[in-house]
């Protein structure tokens, strides 16, 4: 199977498990139009990249998809969550993701906080739950890990640095410092929770914080590419927005080329920290491949 | 030692918990407005009284205030951020809380709407790391216990239903439900999260659970009676807002006097509830009376 069929299976996998989690959480009591948000904001596309990045990982360690699956929703719950709230008018004020009126449009402001902060705790109750993982040591290491990731320390701390950096000049590395916190963190946690779920050696864990990071870090260059370069329809959400609101970028600071080149350079260290897995490891190399080329 | 100033100590206690997390947690690294705005919008006064049930309902079993406080602090963590969400502009709009401006008044509402997501996603970290609680077991279940009181079919949801409220006629039986997602799950949460860190014996986890039903069912019928009867300054945020709204609450659908009559009801079977404890539950009683003459 190439890449993209591979991408494209996990995708339907973790949509149908998203879709069962919020189904059968639903005790049929309470608040409609919220479960509709939150099925509107998880459902509604997006590649699935952090979940595969937990699936593929987890497969390293010979952890079978079905048992990594609820995590990679979690995962995908955070990451919905946190689209959800940066797209808000006081936030970068999005009408459009994924080809489609972001969650405050389609709904109200109100419904879109609330959907956000419901998914947030979502994730939390999914890592939670027995029936996820029934070590709880491992469910417990979840928790705390993805907490880190994506709390003050991690993804919404890097979203507030993003904010300030619109109004205050950054060099490459304070946008270098912004992206591993608002993207690279939640990216690398994804990697560490296979490795959490797979009880991975030290050394492994190594090998794969090394790829993570520079898998994060490609990630977000890609994107900046994505903006400066792409077009609406392909992309799905506004498009040079960056340029348009005059903010530092990876490709402002260091211009096309050497963007492109850095992103190389990331694909290959990525690739490199996997050699001990051989080509157990195809589909994670793959996956960098993948956001080095990727133009949606 | 008298119930004022022992919830008082309590008080002091969990700010200085709450202080120190939010101390040790901070790697020194990003997001100072974050930092300060998270700090804002717990240090800034409140009673305490969810870590107070905390506390001493793990009391009931033995444990000691000081392995019970982180879980108080993670509480307090989630009520701090629903206040702060719960007061944004798209939402009840209050530009006063705990008698000082909001925390979208005192920084931004881009501010305040990360300050809620990183208090939402601090407490899970708290609750998550071994040091909290040396029992993973344990730990797991104060995450399942905390994310579903908070999320969609808990905390969330009733704000959800609360804000739909505001155009929709309910009736009695559609408030109570609303008020025991909105308030009723939290406080509920947090009687039982004494009794998961005391290992609590199921016929014990019913009586304390009959108890928590009761006071936060108390707890917001009181709330109504404020709003109608307090006055701004005594109350630390604006009152008199459901009357203008013309939002039913029990007092609205009930009267004054049929309110004061079920919250005296609701004591009295919240200090039934704790009669195999006899006098080691006082202050838990002492609590039940608390929120039924409270008038701040």
């Amino acid at each position: 199977m190439d890449f993209r069929s591979k991408l494209d299976a996990c995708r339907q996998a973790v949509d149908a498990k998203i879709a069962e989690l919020l189904d059968s959480g639903n005790t049929g009591a309470p608040a409609s139009p919220l479960a509709d948000a939150m099925r509107y904001a998880t459902l509604g596309g997006g590649k699935r990249f952090r979940p595969f990045l937990v699936i593929e990982t987890a497969g390293l360690f010979g952890v079978p998809q079905a048992k990594a699956l609820p995590i990679a929703a979690a995962v995908e719950c955070i990451h919905c969550y946190s689209l959800v709230h940066d797209d808000l008018p006081a936030m970068d004020d999005d009408d459009l993701r994924r080809g489609r009126p972001t969650v405050h449009k389609a709904f109200d402001e109100a419904t879109a906080i609330l959907a956000g902060d419901a998914l947030l705790t979502f994730a939390f109750e999914i890592l939670g739950r027995p029936n996820t993982d029934p070590d709880p040591v491992i469910r417990s290491e979840l928790v705390l890990g993805l907490a880190q990731a994506s709390g003050w320390q991690g993804m919404a701390g890097g979203q507030m640095l993003d904010l300030i950096a619109e109004h205050a000049p950054v060099d490459l590395q304070g946008v270098t410092r912004i992206q591993s916190l608002k993207t690279g963190a939640l990216i690398e946690f994804s990697v560490m929770a296979g490795a959490i779920l797979g009880r991975g050696a030290p050394a492994e864990r190594q090998a794969l914080a090394r790829y993570a990071r520079a898998l994060g870090l490609a990630f977000q260059i890609a994107d900046d590419l994505l903006d400066a370069e792409g077009e609406t329809a392909q992309v799905g959400k506004a498009t040079s927005k960056d340029a348009a609101s005059g903010k530092a970028t990876f490709v402002s600071l260091l211009g096309i080329e050497a963007s492109k080149n850095k992103l190389k350079e990331l694909e290959g260290e990525a690739v490199d920290a996997l050699h001990a897995w051989e080509s157990r490891a195809e589909a994670l190399r793959e996956a960098a491949r993948f956001v080095s080329l990727r133009r949606s």
